[in-house]
């Protein structure tokens, strides 16, 4: 860029540029409204990044987000959670879908992402060994593996299932079918085709 | 938000939604990414915000932005350009927008903005009365009012117009018309309206 942009700006759209779905146009606009605002949106930001890499880590038995205080994590501690039925999910993310719905009450495994030879990531960049070994130390009956449905969730289940034959615990996959709302004109073919096969009888 | 996810999360999560075209869904995935990467990405971000607020000042004759100990700007002090032309713009990014295009070598004037009653701003916001005292102060020949070609750019270069009225300075705005590559098809009536106003003779 010309020199008339100074260095400090260049490296925060650099920096912006960085991270997933900004571009180097919406970094130089981020860049220019924190510029421009007399407030301290810009040193808030930055304070929260700070704590959050510093404050946070991933908790020793789940592996979803906790503080660096409280390990294991809050559910992971909560003694009126459900102890036998583990939710195995992608990301932490995916564990606040599942707690939203306010339908389940069990304790969770974050696998940190799916087996995906095309990334280069393997079993063993992911935590089913930790979640292999969580079941032969634990009682636990039933195992719901809830990564995304599609090839990359369905091969890291497929996988998983069989690190656990033989363990003695129940392994399930979330029901796959046509979204509640949804609208059969535009749900694409392959859901369509899962939910006629997974009919059930009515009443 | 429940319990389960760590307050440095969250603070992140606000502290990315307050952003303009950041909503609350990408706040939390570049948060969640941010996490997950092992590297410092989330650091040097942190860094860059703190070094562009801490390091960086607006030009006190031109208002573009500049480092702490560079003022005036390297543009404003740079003898090789034309000191007696001034584009009169919105925003630092419009100053690189024209930078850009290589055709131009003198000064700059940044408003900070254009007169927008809805938004509450009047001229009193902007730095227009700097640029009547930059007029007044030096010997300047030609101001050329490039604020955006729109209901509210061209009231704040009428404005400017009135205000430097009698200076013995030219006042110009940059030509409007077709946009080079365009087609003919897709431009909206007011543009061709104008194109067709400001037709010139060919050859």
């Amino acid at each position: 860029m010309s020199k008339a942009i100074p260095e400090p700006v260049t490296k925060l759209i650099e920096a912006f540029s960085r991270l997933p779905s900004i571009g180097p146009k919406t970094a130089a606009r981020l860049t220019y409204y924190l510029l421009r605002e007399q407030d301290d949106t810009a040193l808030v930001l930055a304070q929260a990044l700070t704590d959050m890499k510093t404050k946070t880590r991933f908790c020793s038995n789940c592996f979803n987000i906790t503080t660096q205080d409280v390990d294991p994590c809050a559910i992971c501690q909560d003694s009126n959670r459900d102890q036998t039925t583990i939710v195995v999910v992608e990301e932490p993310l995916d564990v606040q879908a599942v707690e939203r719905t306010g339908g389940y009450s069990g304790q969770y495994h974050v696998l940190h992402g799916v087996i995906s030879p095309v990334n280069g990531v393997g079993p063993d960049d992911l935590k089913i060994a930790e979640l292999v070994k969580r079941v032969e130390e634990n009682t636990i009956t039933e195992i719901i593996i809830a990564t995304n449905p599609g090839l990359e969730g369905d091969a890291t289940a497929m996988y998983i299932q069989r690190a656990l034959e033989g363990k003695g615990v129940r392994i399930t996959r979330p029901a796959r079918g046509l979204p509640t709302g949804g609208d059969l004109e535009y749900v694409d073919s392959v859901t369509l085709m899962r939910a006629l096969q997974g009919r059930s009888e009515l009443g």
